[in-house]
């Protein structure tokens, strides 16, 4: 039964994924993983408020035990056959941007172990779920979306850690797409390339002008519309910038 | 005033440029060119029987004079301030697959033909009109997209002319964003990699089951997203295929 | 008999072309075109004299007549059985650089002519004797090769003429290669990303230190050696740019 | 004194590394690095008795207490003041092909194990020698190259493990073009596209005909042509395959 499929939003925090997780709400009931619960609790009770549900749970998405228990504790929520209609990984490593000669093994590291091995533990599973959505009849097909950078094309000098990641991030990305789409779940890449405008940004790019940042529910909006695509029309990646960013 | 926008579709026929401009008079009076007038007549006559607001005009989009003479017409239709709310370039040269010794100077030339020069043309007529859709307050940016192919980014072989063609528009597309993108338009590229469901491939890939083809209409929901993307959110490159496509 | 085959350079100059002449003149004759007898008068007379043979041909690379009367001259200089060993295309059209709403149609076409039309009849008139040098055993695999440009994979803003001849001559050579690679004909496209050091080009980057310009002979080595490979290891593409660049 | 100056090739075995270490010799003595003595044993041997010099060291390139101790090897065979001419990381962890839902956490870190945090602790190992290089006055640029395959720029179903690997390794590898090729230092990366003709792979292919499989020399040949190249005229990515290969 359709109605019972579920979103997982990995990497929630006051911009893309606190929007996608509220763009998500309207339609389904919304798991929010985060490290800390800090990054989830407010999130969680304004959508519980406004008539949605949200769950969160503590997880290290790095962390195969973590992940684990996460999955335990959503099979425990929703039902040990719950499928799910979409599946957000948004989480990013430490951003790490020094010269390379500096890096200490667990600076490099920071990319990789959420890019690479949190990713493919997510991935591990969602897709199960999202599987169980498609025999489950999905309004839509099951989703899987992937959160990129400029980084997951371009390899900056002293970006080597954050670049790492992100590249490995598009492979299984586009991996996941090749192996899952003929199976009915639409995995997808966002590159998004510019600031996101949240707290953390806030008088940043002030010379630009207005509107210069991008609007978490701008991609939110876009997910949504991945989410949404028949799949006679799956798009594997998009980018995103805003008007004025220059590339 | 934005009620006076209009939008612009070269290259409608029985596929994704009848399903955009369908999708697009849901908002706008649309403006249909084709060369053959075929192409556009009864489609023309669905859309102002249905409530919208549709003219068409034969149009050979790779000749100066011809999207000129076009483009009077439509300043003589809609009036001489006429803004843009969109434009979509779904024009494609002859198809041409043919071992490269025996090709023609006219085979080569037919990608490049439409693909570069009237891409160009449709492009120098059209972002006039955008522009003053920025200056009229378009509610939404107003978008310039282009429809290309898998052979906008792999050169197959014996597919040089075409892929030729699709390699310029491609280029031409991102020139165009980086130097419109500030100014308020959207230009956006979409890779449409597969065949489409039209008339003319019915009973192509039978062995590929359900759904192997792109629906014309789900084009037109993700170009009709494009262009309700806000100004903070703009993408430029999408790529669209069947979930049983093999890339 | 390998001996007979020779070498044809389109667009000589005091650049690449020049160096690439030179440098493949040591092992073969080599055929120059240009438009300008200029651009290869006092070149062919520097190879003559220094125990190589070059003969100059005056060429319009974009037009059929023009290429054929060249081919006619090949055939009458050196027979009409001649085989090439390599064919560079290193000609370019005018670079024009200014905002798209300004470029005037000869403008825009002045890419698509040369790096297009040019590139195709250039390819058309080779191959033949590329693959009679692949049957009569030539040494190392016959070898047709194409200078590109940063603007070959990058579409940048005013620049949409220059880099829709570019991408549409990155699509041929992908096309080509993918072709005449099994019949033994090696085809490479080189992404030339910096500022060629060439009188024309004194007194540029000053600022950035010695060695901040690409080496016409640097590029003609890569060049020779892509000529070098065997057919096990053929190289379709890469890139050159001086070590200090930004990119 | 140039003459000091040293290569290094981790990932030695009877394929590409092999061809790499013996063409190197000619000009360096070199240093075998991998995991299993007999990976570097005869080959050390050959190159000694020819008149080269080669060492072989034990190391575990992905640990990096190990790496730590074969450089320490490196310093007290060749002086603590040794610089490094080039450096090959040809290094490839497990190749993993499988379901991904089949994958253990072992599996898909097999990956990055090898070609995220292999690669970078090569790196770091070797910089500084090859930054000593430079300030030695290497008669040519010192050379960082790195072994890329298929899956570096394609991730195809069911090779994730192998595909994130790769991509990371060419993130890494471009970063470090970018940081490095300003201070003299030539970083390359080489996709390898296609199957090399080794003792393990004999037998494949058979229905392509001769010379269907890369020939490691001819990867070594283009590895010292990267090398030699001056810094006027430095190439990151180059791509090799066999004549026949369909891409």
């Amino acid at each position: 039964m359709a109605s019972k499929l579920i979103t997982i939003v990995a990497g929630v925090g006051p911009g893309t994924g606190a929007a996608v997780a509220k763009k998500f709400a309207a339609s389904y009931p919304v798991v929010l993983l985060a490290r800390n619960p800090d990054s989830f609790e407010s999130l969680a009770e304004d959508i519980n408020k406004s008539g949605g549900k949200a769950i969160g749970i503590s997880t290290d998405i790095a962390d195969s035990n973590s992940v684990k228990a996460a999955f335990g504790k959503i099979e425990k929520e929703f039902g040990s056959g719950v499928g799910a209609a979409a599946a957000v990984f948004n989480a990013s490593g430490k951003f790490v941007r020094k010269p390379f000669l500096e890096l200490t093994e667990d600076d490099f590291a920071a990319g990789l172990d959420v890019s690479g091995k949190g990713a493919f533990l997510f991935s591990q599973a969602t897709l199960p779920l999202l599987l169980k959505g498609v025999d489950a009849g999905s309004r839509y097909p099951p989703s899987l979306i992937f959160t990129g950078a400029t980084a997951s094309i371009k390899g900056s000098a002293m970006m080597s850690s954050f670049a790492s990641g992100k590249f490995a991030l598009r492979a299984l990305s586009q991996s996941l797409a090749r192996e899952f789409g003929p199976k009915g779940v639409h995995v997808s890449h966002a590159i998004i390339d510019g600031v996101i405008d949240i707290p953390r940004t806030k008088g940043w790019l002030k010379d630009a002008g207005p509107d210069a940042k991008i609007s978490a529910d701008g991609i939110a909006d876009t997910y949504w519309h991945l989410h949404i695509q028949p799949r006679t029309t799956f798009t594997w990646e998009v980018d995103i910038r805003p008007y004025v960013e220059k590339w």
